[in-house]
């Protein structure tokens, strides 16, 4: 016997499928109920397609009259590529709706479940809201702050280094922990780094899965200076680029940069370099709603230091380096008590191939740059 | 219905409730099966109180007449400070015994064995082997080197620092956290820290544990110099103090301090500073054979590249810290690549209140120094 609960599970485990591939939309799924069997499902696989709720209608049919409609979020009541889906849900019958979580966008968070309301339709909200919400967070975050959501990720051994004192630091993790961050390169919209890393490392930054086409992120350079070598790898056609520079950056550079087709965001300067605040709000106007932060330990560490990270992605390799000068993954300023800490609290503890992954969310307005 | 694995389970769960209790002794539990009911049970609590098999031969009286003996280590075969156990079993009356693990102890390993079967009981070897050794490793670790069992212990923040750049660093993990550091001080015979620590955090290096009487392990100081000051609290009467420091050391000032029953070690010096290898054999001699070393980068650090740690135990806290000057758990030399790293095994990770406690054993032959 099969429980509302199971139903949203369901319609939540169908939703995650398309993971990375609906941005700048949510991930939605729907499950049609009657009598007791699933009639219809719906997946939203990518934006511009149909929402969940289209594809769970068109193969309920005629089973979906005074039938129970499961879904992620609440029902659209805006036209945009798509018909509003309340309208559709309206009309087609079902007698009682349930909805994880409402839309987060202020705008018409809501609505939706107004329209149905106003039908007579039974709705209840709030089933697997918080599941919900983690699924969405992503698209939580862009709605309520117009910024993308910056995951920071970096790989350390045991004793808490990233590279040794020369800057070598192949490999820290395992075989697994890097095909899992090539996977969620795949999944993003953006990737970060700092010149530091272009000059030091020359990385690609490219999305490489085995047996699998990856879809590549944006690259983008944090290069205040624009100190970039007109050869480093992550200026070929392979993905697209941004950097993001002052307006001190010599123009004549800038100007052969952009007929190789790189585009340049400006940004003011504070205390610590660009402003990253400013520069998150102008990445979002790209497209950019989920950015992957890959360091530096100076470019990580400001992040952090502005309160700007919204997860914490940290693969601990089986290894003690050791060495005085070794590399820390966060550096930045210096504080001077252990209380100026900014906390976080542990999400998911697990083991990935021989390494751990830890995954850990930012304590509301415990960053020490808030203090 | 129990099976011989269960029973050899309750077995070692008896053992290990003598944690800390019976050095430099093993931990040993018996149990005695007569007819499918346990008749006798026994724990080694002590050194210099009877065996584990005294006690469940005690309980069981004369039920012990053609019953199964559930031991975790090899009956001794010879007269320590009681006589030996072999010879109790052999006269008991059992006819079967099941032993875990044989004694580490080359000199006599197999010999309490050979006495049981001689007299025709049914003795198996092995059952649950790889836990009974995990249970004493300590003692498998003195009997085969003649050294103490050295666990490195450390507490960082998610990013890997143990302290800001001013070499503050209370508090970075959990009240929980620190509750299990000061039960594992009541459980080894030596803590170990370097001068360094003594002069910048001036620790008591006790135990302190809530609502209970806790053993304070011998306080172990590396300092080559002698730099320690007259009024340090390791030198209070608190716990017994050793100072291992070498024959360059101010005579006068070791004269006053002998005067305060401090114990003095002389090492020579290697590269490193102190051998520690070599201090290791004389605190063995002293009776320490379980030591906590607590840190400083640089202590730790020369333990991990001389192949000197048996075990980790690292704390991490939900805390970013950053600092480009803040301190690492393991500094020392720096190595130029990364596949230079010591290579360990994680054993186990689990969460203590907010912290996450990981576990683990050096792999064999994967230290740099050996390299």
């Amino acid at each position: 016997m099969y429980t509302d609960r199971d139903y949203m599970e369901i319609a939540l485990n169908l939703a995650k499928t398309a993971r990375g591939k609906t941005n700048p939309n949510p991930l939605v799924g729907a499950v049609i109920v009657k009598d007791g069997m699933i009639v219809g499902t719906g997946i939203h696989r990518k934006a511009g397609e149909p929402h969940a709720e289209v594809h769970a209608f068109n193969m309920a049919g005629e089973h979906a009259k005074g039938a129970t409609l499961y879904v992620t979020l609440e029902p659209c009541s805006h036209y945009g590529k798509t018909p509003p889906c309340a309208n559709l849900v309206k009309n087609s019958g079902v007698s009682r709706v349930l909805v994880a979580t409402l839309d987060p966008n202020p705008q018409v968070s809501g609505r939706g479940v107004q329209i149905l309301k106003d039908a007579g339709i039974d709705v209840e909200v709030g089933l697997l809201e918080e599941e919900a919400k983690k699924l969405n967070e992503r698209f939580f975050h862009n709605m309520t702050t117009n910024r993308p959501f910056v995951t920071l990720k970096y790989a350390m051994t045991l004793d808490g280094k990233i590279a040794t004192h020369t800057g070598h630091s192949k490999w820290i993790s395992g075989e697994e922990s890097r095909l899992e961050v090539h996977q969620l390169r795949n999944e993003v919209d953006g990737i970060l780094v700092g010149i530091g890393t272009v000059l030091k490392d020359n990385p690609l930054l490219t999305t490489r899965l085995p047996n699998q086409q990856g879809k590549n992120p944006v690259r983008i350079i944090l290069d205040s200076h624009l100190q970039i070598p007109m050869d480093a790898n992550v200026l070929n056609e392979e993905a697209k680029t941004i950097i993001v520079t002052t307006t001190e950056a010599n123009p004549k550079k800038i100007a052969e940069l952009e007929k190789r087709n790189i585009t340049f965001i400006y940004c003011s300067k504070n205390q610590q370099g660009i402003c990253l605040d400013e520069m998150l709000g102008q990445l979002y106007k790209h497209g950019i709603t989920d950015l992957l932060v890959e360091g530096g330990g100076e470019v990580n560490a400001s992040f952090v230091r502005e309160g700007l990270v919204n997860k914490f992605i940290i693969y601990i390799a089986p290894k003690i380096l050791g060495g005085r000068h070794s590399i820390s993954p966060i550096a930045g300023e210096d504080v001077d008590l252990m209380e100026l800490a900014s906390k976080v609290k542990f999400d998911s503890i697990e083991r990935v191939g021989e390494d751990i992954r830890i995954i850990a969310y930012p304590v509301q307005g415990e960053t020490y740059g808030k203090h």
